[in-house]
């Protein structure tokens, strides 16, 4: 069976990064059907939409979407992307990677953020010229279905359970829901789970990353504190994501569209690559999944290396050394 | 003219750490007049009540609180006791010392953290079994309040301007009039700012915290991001804060109760003293603060230390060493 992959490089480095994936992927698997649009920024420019009909309309059908970065317009682009593959889940591994300077090089997390409410299913009023307000939703419903997830993904996987994160001790009728719901939910599956308050979280991650493993927490709480990991790693340009739905999902990498060295041919393809290793593992191809992230690290620790990693090697460098490598 | 100073201990290490910083501040200024009262988990369960009226009543009326730690009932009594004193903005420094074992020595930041509204300030309602709301609350008053004590604050100071942190490419009202009425007030000031989104300050601070100096921040994002810099110092043992009001103010260390540690006579009292010398500035004894701090300092490089902090002396012991350097 094939499958149709969209590929939305978006902007800046995007333009680099996402060709560089499909190569890798073409390499794997020659039938994949892969599908290109546009979002972002430039198509802003030109049409005065940075997300246009058909681009949300392929999300909304293909079998996986690999997206780049988009500039200024990332959230007009992201978030109803994300709705478009009714992703509940965005998976976001933040690992250091051997050889790579990292504040923190044991780190080695999982975040699961809920990807449908919080304050991003805001609605949002201004009240009087001094009074703004936003309603933060909070569903027993997403919760669940985050948390059934979470148990499918410590199960298959040697995790001894999850961290709940949340700020329930503030925000007691909404994070309070989702923290019951989520530990309701393991505790039917059997699944060990602990309960942290972000803020504390925010501390201890730092002090001593490998007291976390899989970490379940709310949108604004995985968006932020995923991005602390991505700092404890040695920055964005690793790090990979998926944005899970039941149907179909969407892969893209934590970094965004670096408009400093955008045009130069020398961006890291390996946040990319490791996000279209994901998108092969969710269509049931673990096999060459795991081949692409060996190599990956591979040629992570041994070269060549992009100028970020203080090599001087080109994003076609890299990834011709990652597709010899698998 | 003398000052009436209210003392709240709380709970556990609260209890040892709160004494030591008032033997700092009767050494320096006999003619302070100490109020003591009670809070937290230990009067919840004699009284049913976690912040007695007449504690509120004192904090409302002293002209600076000094407060200690509590436990499971942290949030109903900080919360209030910081609109207690009307507090509109909470200023957390969070430095490495010298001698200190810091995942970033470098780190020297000062939060200024809205202190009244955002998610803090929300309503939250059950609407039906599946869903949960909450209203957070963004002013424009609030943030000019803010934003004014900000110009002030780094006006005194060799600071360059401040950065603004925000989440306003997803809450484009609520923090979208933070970071706007923010930034208006500076530009109106003549002080430099620079607008940082709170997910990108969190990766940011992390690879090098000395891009960053004065940071201004809504509620929750000032409680988070603040916290992981008190990560990167080396946790939260050595962290002041004060809740500063226009007529009044409370001082209270970062950390909490170290329920794992109460009643040892062990605790590290350096938190809470540095507050008792952010106190002493506040009221405007800034030679007295100088030398408070320089004592601190002194005795974090030099010793002796608490058990924290590798050491095996008591928290008499430490604060004594304190006192000797005045
Ligand atoms: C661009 C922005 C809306 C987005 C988010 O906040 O989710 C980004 O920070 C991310 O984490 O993918
Ligand atoms: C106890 C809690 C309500 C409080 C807060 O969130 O403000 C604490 O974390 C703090 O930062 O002082």
């Amino acid at each position: 069976m094939t499958h149709e992959i969209a590929v939305i490089p978006g902007d800046g480095i995007g333009q680099e990064v996402t060709p560089a994936a499909v190569e890798v992927l073409e390499a794997l698997k020659p039938d994949f059907e892969f599908v290109e649009a546009e979002a972002g920024d430039a198509v802003k420019d030109e049409t005065g939409e940075a997300l246009p009909q058909e681009t949300y309309d392929l999300a909304a059908s293909a079998d996986a979407t690999l997206f780049g970065a988009a500039g200024d317009t990332a959230a007009d682009v992201i978030l109803p992307l994300r709705e478009a593959v009714d992703s509940f889940v965005n998976v976001r591994p933040a690992k250091a990677y051997p050889g790579i300077d990292a504040v923190r090089p044991e780190t080695d997390l999982i975040f699961l953020r809920e990807n449908t409410e919080g304050v991003y299913a805001g609605h949002e009023d201004r009240l009087t010229q001094d009074v703004s307000t936003l309603t933060r939703v909070v569903t027993e419903s997403a919760s669940e279905r985050l948390a059934e997830f979470a148990c499918d993904y410590v199960a298959g996987d040697d995790h001894d359970g999850f961290s709940i994160v949340h700020k329930a001790n503030v925000m007691r009728e909404t994070d309070g829901l989702f923290r019951d719901t989520v530990k309701g939910v393991a505790d039917e599956n059997g699944v060990e789970t602990d309960q942290v308050l972000m803020d504390a979280f925010a501390t201890r991650v730092c002090l001593d990353p490998e007291q976390f493993d899989v970490v379940v927490c709310p949108n604004l709480a995985g968006d932020v504190l995923s991005d602390l990991a991505a700092g404890l790693v040695g920055g964005l340009g690793l790090l990979p994501s998926a944005n899970i739905g039941p149907d179909r999902a969407l892969f893209e990498p934590v970094h965004g569209t670096a408009p400093d060295i955008a045009g130069e041919g020398v961006a890291n393809p390996a946040a990319t690559i490791i996000s279209a290793a994901m998108l092969l593992e969710y269509l049931g191809y673990d096999d060459e999944s795991d081949r692409v992230h060996t190599a990956v690290e591979a040629t992570l620790e041994d070269g060549p290396r992009t100028p970020d990693l203080g090599g001087d090697a080109s994003t076609e460098d890299v990834t011709a050394a990652i597709i010899d490598r698998l």
